[in-house]
């Protein structure tokens, strides 16, 4: 399908598009950029089939395909050092978590002939780098794709191709839309497990009782997701700041109501707004977007 | 060990200690009271050898251990359903998640030769019903032993034995310590999760996307704590109600200041309050509170 990729970055997300383009045979030659020597020895250790460049090549290879698994942070220094990899057959992409400001700062700096499309592969983990990296990653995660204006179509087919060969169904979003619903289903979910976290650690310097041992209870669900990757977060909550701040606002606001509810004793609201978030648990596993085990079938 | 038992509730805990107490041939004879016909129908089907007692027994069984595992609302109500079964033998214990409140208006309505000791096993799940009990449930669980004045030590020691034959590790607590370790590393946890899933559904509603297609980006650990069983949660919020008010309004202290980091850019504050945070997710894994797998080892 392709003679040439180039991922940037080979984190989580980048050595799994690794290991799943190998083994699908998507591309003759893949080619790594990667700044860490820490995942540089990791990547080798793997033995994949793949060239880890060292931006100092004489002959500079032309990419079909560049993927962008840096954080979001680093994509504007990043593009300095990959243009010299694009001609105008090669597609860019990446695969940020937020979308809307970040362009906004970019597309006024790259070329009006290069082709950007930006994806979104809805699949990660509380781990980093690459040995956490998996093939299966991306078996059965919706990846949206960003419509845009001036979008050259036939690389947006292209593109698509490629994520749906390594496992993804597709999705299609506008900048704003993309960045509305995944403030709420992702950005503000991993801000408040930071917040729980950081509520409960200030609580046992207080107390001095010992919340590790008692997390069973609830509290290390939230540390899973508060374990992620901190970096990139505080880059998502920047890059997505306005939405996010709305969504913390409704937040707060139904937090007072419920904390009324309780020192009102309003057993019948309390448990009304209980029963209403039951629901959603069965939609999210009838529609296999989590399984279908009980406590997510951990021993 | 015993000759009678008497396990008051049989939803997901008391069905998951009939099983053990089975396995583990603990007592000659297991009584169980339920009202509920559903879960009396799901426990015949298991066929365990245990008999369902209808309360209107010609001969009052006299219990050497009654453990009532209803909901705390109900405590007060089963209190003068299970009085003709005990006599100054007879252990009683419970396995509330919140203590104070309730036993302060418990203890002036019991007689002072009944011996209740009060358990509280950390294990449960988002399921609820006899048909989800697991005879494995209490393995290497912490159970809190409620220390008080006037207790039965021998008492005590028989049913920190029950316990451990099940399964569990044996802390003590008085009621003040359990109620304010709990409040942070259970009840808020819940709160804020059934929080934020009202949250994203106020959220859908007015912006009319699709929550669940997308909540494989974090909030479908919330959902599943957000699934419990919402007459329990709304018993332990009321009975825990002054602690609970006290770290919500922590918490909501320490997500304002988040917002305010956010919106300044305040990059160097935001990465350290969440590599703080990473840190407890390494304990509770080595103290083997959770699994030691990226993503709770769910496929």
């Amino acid at each position: 399908m392709f003679k040439k990729i180039l991922i940037v970055g080979c984190g989580l997300i980048g050595s799994s598009i690794l290991r799943a383009t190998i083994k699908k045979k998507i591309s003759k030659k893949i080619f790594i950029l990667e700044k860490s020597k820490k995942h540089i020895n990791q990547i080798k250790k793997l033995r994949y089939s793949c060239e880890v460049l060292k931006g100092s090549e004489k002959q500079i290879p032309k990419m079909d395909m560049i993927i962008i698994c840096t954080h979001l942070g680093e994509y504007l220094k990043i593009f300095n050092k990959i243009e010299k990899y694009i001609n105008k057959n090669t597609i860019v992409t990446d695969v940020g978590s937020a979308k809307e400001t970040i362009f906004r700062k970019i597309k006024p700096r790259i070329k009006k002939n290069i082709s950007w499309i930006s994806s979104h592969p809805i699949a990660g983990s509380e781990v980093s780098g690459p040995k956490f990296g998996n093939e299966k990653l991306f078996s059965d995660k919706w990846c949206v794709l960003i419509k845009d204006r001036n979008i050259n179509k036939k690389h947006m087919k292209i593109l698509s191709k490629f994520w749906v060969k390594i496992g993804c169904n597709i999705v299609y979003m506008n900048f704003k839309e993309h960045d509305h619903i995944f403030s709420i289903t992702s950005h503000i979910p991993h801000l408040v497990a930071y917040n729980m976290v950081k509520t409960a650690m200030n609580f046992e310097k207080k107390k001095k009782s010992n919340i590790v041992k008692f997390s069973a209870g609830g509290l290390r669900d939230f540390t899973r997701t508060a374990a992620s990757n901190e970096i990139m977060w505080k880059d998502i909550f920047l890059n997505n700041h306005i939405n996010i701040t709305k969504g913390i606002d409704l937040f707060l606001k139904n937090m007072r109501q419920i904390k009324k509810l309780i020192n009102t004793k309003n057993e019948k609201k309390l448990i009304k707004i209980m029963q209403e978030s039951k629901k959603i648990r069965k939609k999210i596993v009838s529609s296999k977007q989590d399984v279908n085990l009980p406590d997510f079938g951990r021993r």
